[in-house]
């Protein structure tokens, strides 16, 4: 395709790729939809290995560096500890023991954005007002909704292998023709319902060097603005990635922060999953040439929430 | 069997049943060890409507009433909310969003225990030193080596619905024979590797009166200590409850705080799930006599954890 | 005065008493302002026993529960101990120490309410739009703006034990009559620029029973409605308490939730003291029948905070 | 002095200057016993001007970068905005507020430490076992024990502008001879009981370029060991600076981390207030030549914090 982005193709795109009602007034889960009993069953069949690949980066890497929406890095910590029954501390209680406690923000690490995420116009996907998320809570579209629905078929799309490189340049924008020809050549078919995740090897490229500046809100290779019609027409479950934020950074216009954003959430209604690691996934797909896999990655139950953190896992 | 439980009792099970390199000097997952690739693989068989139940209770339950290890109740607060996009402060940023952040203790709802959670005489489960966990961290047995492990077969034991009961009664211990004679009238079979979940409907009564005095570190229906051999002979990969801590309470001693703890995880290494929401999925078991299904309950990638909020899933 | 007490009273009110504009229209301390220069050094010579009373009340007391806005009891935390000490897991570190932190509410315990706490049709004090308030922060009105001015003179009056009871009763509303009545019998003149400092008995009831449900949101007594007249015409620096929320509780109407802070905050523009430990402050005034002295209560140096948690420092 | 610091010159001066039971066996405040009645009230003559000078750094300063212990820049939160207000979400609830929180390390900002955060040999201050302190809280030495004691005479040494420069570099050590030469340059006595505050300009050096790397935890201007025996002389109340941590930096040997800091608050008992921000307490100082000062900096009141935020007040 060959779109100029903008505020008006952001409307065009909006208009054309709107799934608004399409299940459903009361619909909070848009895309997730596509998903039929039957694609469970058939995923479930993908399993012949035996073995599973976890998707989550370590909570303790220190990929937040201040860039984006005042998050922090997962701070972890003790209520009590091996220490505390080494020193003796515990034996009045009848039990030594650990426990511990984890402060973080929703999206920042391995995790699924939800439906009342990112609005357009103050509205959240089909058509709630964007004043339902305060700061109590958000009454629609949070991920609780989704708390039984991140199962079914998941397709690795290694754009960078494909491409031959240990990783795509920032601001290198992956086309639907790149989709197209990655899967091709992997063969393996995108089908409704799928959970899409492609790799770019940026996350590697961070966590082989150790420096994270930049990852989070920074410059990143992704999918260019066009991707939208793309996963609208595949009609997939979910997209996921490797990368911060799925979309090519700098980003095509300078109309809008983040552009595809303001359309696949709140007009296709599509969740999306970042920050996935697929390193290890991505090497068992090269070696045994098969690229679907079951796929479960269930988010916390968090009422309200705009994502969760989440440790995907690809079983093969 | 017949057990007075003492500290005697402790030393005993603990002799007669500790996994300590069983499985390498090195090894930091117990149990889930008794998992094989070839349990993966039926497990995902048994996937055949395509339905998956999530078990994690909603983050948003006050479960916490201050009763053990000063836990608190999440706090779920907004970094960026809908009502600032309304009111127009994110103009200038280019996107309308939300975002927001998670406070919790890891055990204050549905989690895994991982085995650097309790000790005996000060040594953890392989017979690691407890002060490899402090204030900063675990260098042992934390949540992370689970974390591609949560796979497998699940059972459902619904202890309650065997007795006829909405729920079990505070202080009622579940006995090997309960175990096994649920199991028989289930027609289901308890295998090496299994992820074992049973229910006792307490926390059932909690949610239909929304009352949880209690639930939380007082009294409850549970395993009786003699389970401790059950668990070894059967060899499950985990044991799971709808309970605070799977074990009965009171407890069957005063000379220990929860003596089965003791013995499960330093002795055994037996990762534990617990306050697990049973309603849906124990329905669906009674309604198609199904009691087996594939389970998948990731932990989160959060190195040192004394284990994890989840959210398993049990698909059928 | 005889007010019934509606929204209208409450127009009439801001109409009659608006501080807006009358310290420039860049203000924004409000009544601190009265505080002038030679009150302090005045105030300073009230300092003649050389004792200092703290008025914080401890933050381990567990007041709050539940009862609005969803605050939390703080949390302590600790990131280093003395059993990691004694454990010898600092020795590499070269320094035996211990670290913690603390999570909590800025007005769960005592605490100053700043100028962007309370609104009215939209507006704060002096003028400014109510959105200049939002998740990312207060770019007006907020507590630092205060850092320096929380020094004058400060006066008890002790209401309750001018009343001869040990508490006032949930529901008792203070009149104009008596404060006036307070001040005559306890031999103190109430000025302009003056931190006024109210005693009900309450908080030590509940410090006495260790039954804090109610406190912190729920019936009170506190100053009626009238006396944001009563504190206009005395002109002073700010009023302080030893309840949650200064006003009677239940409130004179059920037109408006606080209906006294829809005045005094955004109107009048005092910044209002809570949850002030009382006790021995009061037993010594008591006793030396002086109701007045030196006052300094310095806020956390915290941008946008609409309040910050303080251990007031009443100094004899 | 000629001091060669090691574990041996710790060890002499710990023998040296030890106030273990100066105060009696159950002290836990230690030097600010120092200070007594006839102290306060001669301090509060000296407030002549009537002006306030806020010591408290804004807490929305950058400074941690990392270095040490795990700590984090505060974490100012809102539960309630001004944009809530203004959506009309807060319609119901019958008021418009804005609500905040804030989680930081006590000793994140500017900060006492009490007497419980720095041991040696595994003892605290007045020879209390450090297993006082574990992962539940600290039974002694905490510094709620010095919620009234915060009250006294302070003097500003500023040894940066009596050296001429507008900063000391990193690694300048300050001697005895150089707190007695700039006592005596500005004129002003040290006395027992004094709060000493001195001035490096370091801070105003990173506030000034907006560069905080090296700040907390890193090389830094400060006192060289030998003044341990000089506070000790001065029986001074507290030693407080702009610094992170008061002591030179790289330390004067590596055989310990922070030796001063093993001496002093362990032995000597000494409350040491760390980032105090000075430039404009320091500007008035050099004019008008007058450096003591009423000095009133109360810790927030939390039963076994490791020290407290703070916002002195220097009131001259």
């Amino acid at each position: 395709m060959d779109i100029k982005v903008s505020k008006q193709a952001i409307d065009d795109a909006t208009d054309a790729l709107s799934n608004w009602g399409r299940w459903g007034d009361d619909d909070q889960i848009g895309t997730l939809n596509t998903i039929e009993a039957a694609d469970v069953v058939s995923a479930a069949g993908l399993v012949k290995k035996g073995r599973s690949f976890g998707l989550g980066i370590p909570l303790d890497t220190k990929i937040q560096t201040g860039l984006f929406g005042g998050r922090w890095n997962p701070i972890h910590i003790f209520l009590a500890t091996g220490t505390d029954a080494y020193s003796g501390n515990q034996d009045a209680g009848g039990i030594e023991y650990a426990d511990d406690a984890i402060n973080m923000p929703i999206q920042g690490s391995t995790h699924w954005d939800s439906l009342n995420h990112v609005y357009y116009n103050k509205k959240m996907y089909n058509g709630y007002d964007c004043r339902l998320v305060d700061s109590k809570g958000a009454a629609k579209n949070g991920i609780e909704n989704t708390r039984e629905k991140m199962v079914g078929r998941g397709v690795l799309l290694d754009i960078a292998r494909h491409k031959g490189v240990d990783y795509l340049e920032d601001g290198y924008g992956i086309s639907n023709d790149d989709l197209d020809a990655c899967a091709a050549a992997q063969g393996v078919e995108i089908r409704k319902g799928d959970f899409v995740i492609f790799r770019t090897g940026q996350q590697e490229k961070c966590l082989k060097s150790g420096d994270w500046a930049g990852y989070a809100g920074g410059d990143a290779p992704g999918l260019k603005f066009e991707t939208c019609y793309w996963l609208k027409e595949k009609d997939v479950a979910a997209i996921c990635a490797d990368t911060w934020g799925c979309e090519v950074r700098p980003n095509e216009t300078t109309e809008a922060n983040q552009p595809w954003h303001w359309v696949v959430i709140p007009a296709i209604g599509i969740t999306m999953g970042e920050m996935f690691y697929l390193k290890e996934l991505a090497a068992d797909c090269a070696d045994d040439g098969i690229y679907e896999f079951f796929f479960c990655a269930p988010p916390l139950n968090l009422p309200g929430g705009t994502g969760s953190p989440i440790n995907p896992q690809a079983i093969k």
